[in-house]
């Protein structure tokens, strides 16, 4: 996506080779009228595909999901909650995920009431790097016997892997800017 | 808001005299098109009202804060992230609040680049309880030398004190349902 991509390097921090802070407009500050464009964008990629219901998982990634949804004509979203892995749950799904930015393990939870069999569940989130995130809400989605409709994210960050791990695992996944690498603070994107 | 009232008597749950959860629709599953309204029902109230930018916190509000924006005409959103008193922040402005539900200490915490000198904002957060949240959201605005434009939730527990206590303190306060009292479980509304 054109302007993501000059969003990206007009607002981007990017520090060192890995990191790539987008606070202006998606994980703190947000920018509604153009996070609009995002999920018409996510829309299209997957025009072809049912969706029933959004999953995502809290913070940032809940504008998102909550923007987008319209464009799907409005599933309902549902957002996991991260909690301490030692963390009492009653009819929840869980599944733990690694937080890149924080280097922590992290419990992702969905209450059994809200994914349901037979669902077809769209995986939205702001990043993708290592794919732990989208790994998790996979296994949740898939406890509940639910499917996996495709996964989405708004920023890739290719080269830590996560989009080959899901395709390898079988699903779809179609990201909005998909960044190649990150150089001493310098942005190349893939071609598209 | 009377689809508010009647969306809460049917899917709330209400616990105890304290306690309500309305995660079908708020606080864990989303109801976009529901949001809609409340958002649409948000702008109403503050229609006479110049609103530059809204202020949340994480994780709740974020859904609703989002929604919300179109109906005032796309102000940014700021949320509010959360951390432990002790976490080192750099540039920001802070406010400690209480944790209703979690019953601990919360550090509320917005970068110095994304509230402004002069700016009027509008707090918007899902649930207010004896106002702590808002308390620190309205500190934060005042600390940037920015306006609190006014102060609105979804849903007002009336009876733990928090609008009394911020129009005490010469906020605006509208929220769109409030309750009088939980007794047993069952919940009763203010008149309108």
């Amino acid at each position: 996506m054109k302007a993501l991509e000059e969003r990206i390097l007009k607002e981007g921090k990017a520090i060192g080779n890995d990191i790539l802070k987008v606070d202006s407009f998606i994980n703190h500050q947000l920018d509604i009228r153009f996070m609009e464009e995002i999920g018409k964008e996510m829309a299209i990629l997957f025009a072809d595909v049912k969706v029933d219901k959004i999953l995502t998982v809290e913070a940032s990634g809940i504008a998102i999901a909550s923007v987008a949804a319209k464009y799907f004509d409005y599933p309902l979203v549902v957002f996991a909650k991260k909690s301490q892995p030692n963390t009492m749950v009653d009819d929840s799904y869980t599944a733990e995920a690694k937080s890149f930015t924080k280097g922590n393990m992290c419990l992702y939870r969905v209450s059994k009431s809200y994914i349901n069999k037979g669902e077809n569940v769209l995986i939205v989130d702001d990043f993708m790097a290592s794919g732990e995130a989208s790994v998790a809400l996979a296994e949740i989605v898939e406890a509940a016997g639910a499917k996996v409709a495709g996964i989405t994210a708004v920023i890739e960050k290719e080269y830590q892997g996560g989009s080959e791990r899901l395709r390898k695992m079988g699903y779809r996944v179609q990201n909005l800017a998909v960044i190649k690498k990150i150089d001493n603070g310098a942005i190349t994107f893939a071609q598209e």
